[in-house]
């Protein structure tokens, strides 16, 4: 039955809770509007795949660096509670051949085919593939995988949502990627969203974050923000070995807002 | 004799039967008079390869990505109850290197060299030689293979139509990979198609139909729709999540219009 | 002495009658001209290489997809008589790595200077070099190979003539492939010779004939035909299955030269 | 406990200190408030990992050839006194195939992951992935495995720093290896600065060193310097060779200046 | 002593009579005042050599394909009677891999160090490094193992001189394969040339070859010729299969000199 | 001590006098003040390595085929009288795979790494790295492994001097093969350099030099030399086989000023 399928699957190929974890260790601040509608949107696909009309979906998740694409992904597939959950990422591949790699990734869809609700996270889907806009270059063999794979339709009853993630959409495009649906995950870009990560950090008080916001506002001589959740948090740490924290912030941040822009 | 032979040859080689039903799980729907006609030409294919005139022709299935190519030669193919109908697609041939693939290749072919009535179905041929655009790349040795098979007479009394579907027509025509003949395979285009296949669905009342549709020419500004059957039938499925069918449905059916058209 | 010499020749590696026999499967239809000019040259060949004078010779048959040159070049070589004769296509090199393909054209040509009068037919050469126009590619292994058995010369009193047959002339031009004497094979071009291959194929009636050529140049708006000999009696039997085969074949026929002109 | 670890993991793959040591041989001279920045800037992230609060940091160090970017690093990681710093060098893979480099950088990488406090210096990081800017060329293997290291969270606890060394910085952007933080290291570029090298050397007194800087300015007709201190301190030994050392100073760094504009 | 030295060589490794003697075949014909001029310098650089001023000696004889590159070269070495003389031919490679060709090389050099005076002929040296202008593709090991072995100085007393033919003199320049020497050899040019070679091969009468002559001058409208002279000695063999010899040779040849002009 | 160490070193790996030798055989000829200057440069750089201040010093000699770089860079090794002394050539390569070149090279340094004192001479370094201008093509593997060792410190104690030829300066900066120091050597440029070589030949009288350098200068309508010495010397030899020494002589200067810019 249902229940004893579910236990005999688990611990042989189930979701590892640590890996996904460390994926939103940095938690999920609401910073804005978007946060929900993605959220919300991931659900949808969740039940989607659940209802069993659809027994096969993918989903790409795209947005700038550090846009906290990877962790949406996690915490989307964590809040299934699908009994089976796994997480493909560039590093676990590190040193395999073009052979390893892709039994790698026919085992983890194999071993999904095997439970009865199932969620994979292809993690930086462009590095899966190899690819280096250098060139360009990429592995043929692993994209023909991975194209084989994610339009296969899973045996009658494993329904599967894949959510991929990835900072170079438009690359997607040009191997010919084809998701089913798509998510967009973007940057902070307000100075609201910034005051609202920095006060839900609890390193900065209320002065020192009209000051930080200021003082950014002053420097680039703009008001538009353009960088990932993931360098605002980095920043806030950077900043707390300093005395002046609220200054150091602003000089910190806008070093990541050229380094965004320059490249 | 020839029963005979066929009861021998059904066993080994014969139809996958679960695989080709599953190409067409979503159905035919006569949304259109190009789909009478695909299917009467295909009809006429199978014919004149019965008539023992012809012992080998290969018909190239094109159209855009979703709109069908896959289930209408299924469709065309199970129609012709020949004794060996078999169909080869790329993710059979995931992980397999150039040399493995060839000897697959060559397998589908001399198994079709023994039964006395045979059609080929080479799904997503373009990706059967691992084109990728970028580059572009292919493997030359499979579309060198590809080439040699499909030209080759089989022996006398082993007729044989190859029914191969692509959504790159121009590569056919770049590699050089040439067809006997060709079937065009068109998008979802009118409202009237649409309203179609909302109505086949038994997904919505007609109100949800002209309500629908009347969103979607609003947002798209436009009474063209473009999109493939598959992404259509998608579309309703991810409208039966929500209380709003019919709106759901236009929206996602205009973005899936947006991303036809990105690409 | 010389008989004897033919007949240990002849078992071994000698004229594989059958597959030479499916080359002119379709016949030899003589609509034009050029079709006798084409048969008196390849003669005169012959003859030059029979006499001893020239101890090597290579001639390229060239023409558009379909125009004849494969059933036109085992014509002559079958005509010929002499004791060996060898056919070497693309297809039965179909899974051989470079290094094996060089081995089987090595073995051809060696086969060759065993026997008293050789013809060795290569036919589709551009794609025995697997030339695709995609990169370019193509095996500069097998091109060297045949680059230098074609121009090694035979031991004495083992005179080699070497027919070739390509669609890609200029192909041959640039990979510096050189023949020492050229034929080309050109298309049906006119309405009286199309009209002479209906007659002959012996499916039509004046009547038909007339009309089927009457309705192609009222659709075309042009009376230039420009189509292969093979495609037009490949229409004709797809007309057949059709009750009203004038009809048919002009149909057919149109989209065979449209596409002839697109590709 | 702490010290028990650290002594544990010390003898085994700890501090290469004669490599470091090696990579400062010529001291680091403070010509400029940069190398003071530099040096602050280091130490700070030094102190960001020491405090746990961001388990991997990657800080880059660019600039151009020879401005001390590899003395500087190692200086830093020196000061730091982890318990586990590394050097990896291109030299330290010559003769390796691509699968050695990865797995000599995984090695590096694990050790890390062993110890409580950690620093791993990649030096030259355009050479250990095989940059030629003719091609251009780079191993993609080893790119991805950086790719993957880089940005792979370390076991809880285990805090990493890496520190990398380039000089062709818009090679990374282009190569998309991304650094958390940047640190910029400029060449000798003014009289003063070139001066106080000089001085510092020991080798030349007051006089020579007005006259060898004169002597530059006139034989260049600018006062720009733009030379590594490498450089610098490499002419300086070339003119001790020479009995008129300012004299043969001004000339070799002539032509370093000339050779590194020519570049 | 010297005697007995060529003794012992010359079974071992020494003239290939058979093969040099067949690349004359044809015979030299005197058909123009530069075919003197060639020869005379080719016995110069054979005097250098064997002077012993010169240890090593690299000579290439380029021209257009037939000019009779290979005749002359063969000629001139067979005319020094040089105890050690090796024909060096790319169809002797055919199936060879890089290093089984570099063998064959080295082999052909390291037994020249063996004799007291020696001649290596290296027949088509741009197909020997296996060039094809499409790409253009070449071999860089066998081009590098060449380039090495023609600058290595034989050992004391082994003076060697290498003749090298090729019909692309300027890939020899973009490769950087350097020669000490060029030797130029030309097409047959002018009418005169054309008739003293018709008339050397006692083919034609007085009268015969007027009729020729001016036939060619008809149908081409100009007095150049431009053809090799292997490919007059071809026209006048295939004339000779026909009753109006001269006819058809007038004919042939104008097919020759289109067929030259038009690669 | 001392000199046990330097006589232990010796015979293992020591300097190859004869291939030293072979390389300066034609002499130092002293045609102009340049050659002066590079003997006294790269004496100059002998002593910093000597004095133990620069434990590894580069040297690129760079210059136009055959003007004596390889003479040069042997004369001054041979001078040094080091204890290690070692020719690295392409021609030793020959045959070799990357990994064997690789190693060496490798065997190379580490053989310096043993001595007192080093110099190692890579001649031709372009050809090392298997550069080739079509492409351009060259040996990635081999040019890191160089950049690598040519940049890696020596053990203390072992200085080590790197003299390089090369005549593809530029293709030296492409690459990114960074020496410390560089020397250009020039072609023989005029006509009183020229009657200097003659004169110090030995072959000509005053009056046949005038005569040539007369003739030369009506060939050429310049008094512009630009040939390399090793050329110069050729052109004796050649010019000896000759009765009329003079004017043979300028006729193949010439041919080979003529040459030498046509490349
Ligand atoms: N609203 C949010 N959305 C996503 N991540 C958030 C949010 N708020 C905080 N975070 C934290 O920000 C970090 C986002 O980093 P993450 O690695 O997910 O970004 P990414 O877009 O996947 O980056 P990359 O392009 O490098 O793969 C995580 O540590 C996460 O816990
Ligand atoms: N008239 C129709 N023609 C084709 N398919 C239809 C039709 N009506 C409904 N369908 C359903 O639509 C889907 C078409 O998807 P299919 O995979 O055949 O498209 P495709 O063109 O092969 O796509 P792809 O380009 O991805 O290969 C199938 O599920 C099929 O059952
Ligand atoms: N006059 C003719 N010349 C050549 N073939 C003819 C002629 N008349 C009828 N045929 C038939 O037409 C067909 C010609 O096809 P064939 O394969 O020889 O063409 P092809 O030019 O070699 O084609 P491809 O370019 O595909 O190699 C054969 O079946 C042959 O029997
Ligand atoms: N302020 C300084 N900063 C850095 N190096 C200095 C400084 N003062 C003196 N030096 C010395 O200068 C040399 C700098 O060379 P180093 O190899 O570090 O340069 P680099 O930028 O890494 O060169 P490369 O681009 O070749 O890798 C070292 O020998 C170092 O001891
Ligand atoms: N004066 C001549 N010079 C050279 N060859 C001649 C001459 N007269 C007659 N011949 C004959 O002409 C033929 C020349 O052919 P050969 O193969 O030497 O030309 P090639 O330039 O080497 O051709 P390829 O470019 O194909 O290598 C030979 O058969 C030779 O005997
Ligand atoms: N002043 C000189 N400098 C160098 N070589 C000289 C000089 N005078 C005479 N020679 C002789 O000239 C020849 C120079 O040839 P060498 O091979 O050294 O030139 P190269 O520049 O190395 O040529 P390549 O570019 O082919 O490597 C040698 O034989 C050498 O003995
Ligand atoms: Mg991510
Ligand atoms: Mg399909
Ligand atoms: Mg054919
Ligand atoms: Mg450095
Ligand atoms: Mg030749
Ligand atoms: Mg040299």
């Amino acid at each position: 039955d249902f229940l004893r399928a579910l236990e005999e699957v688990h611990p042989l190929f189930g979701v590892s809770e640590e890996d996904l974890d460390r994926c939103v260790e940095g938690g999920i601040f609401h910073f804005s509007s978007h946060i929900e509608r993605i959220l919300k949107n991931g659900h949808d696909f969740i039940e989607q795949v659940r209802s069993g009309d659809t027994p096969l979906l993918s989903v790409l998740l795209h947005g700038p660096t550090g846009s906290g694409k990877t962790a949406l992904a996690a915490r989307i597939a964590m809040d299934s509670e699908f009994p089976f959950i796994r997480l493909v990422r560039p590093v676990d591949m590190v040193g395999m051949n073009e052979i390893q790699k892709i039994q790698h990734l026919q085992k983890a869809f194999t071993d999904a085919y095997k439970s009865p609700l199932n969620v994979l996270v292809l993690d930086n889907i462009e590095l899966i593939v190899d690819w280096v806009p250098v060139g360009p270059r990429f592995s043929s063999a692993v994209l023909a995988a991975i194209k084989g794979l994610m339009t296969n339709k899973p045996p009658k009853g494993r329904p599967l949502l894949i959510l991929a993630t990835t900072s170079e959409r438009t690359v997607m495009n040009q191997l010919q990627l084809v998701f089913k649906a798509q998510i967009a995950v973007p940057n902070v870009r307000t100075q609201q969203e910034l005051a609202h990560i920095m006060q839900e950090s609890g390193a900065f008080d209320q002065e020192g974050i009209s000051r930080a916001i200021g003082d950014i506002e002053n420097t680039l001589e703009s008001r538009e923000i353009g960088v990932g959740v993931a360098q605002v948090l980095l920043s806030i740490q950077t900043a707390m070995q300093d005395q002046d924290r609220a200054g150091r912030f602003a000089e910190v941040m806008c070093e990541a807002v050229a380094n965004a822009q320059s490249v």
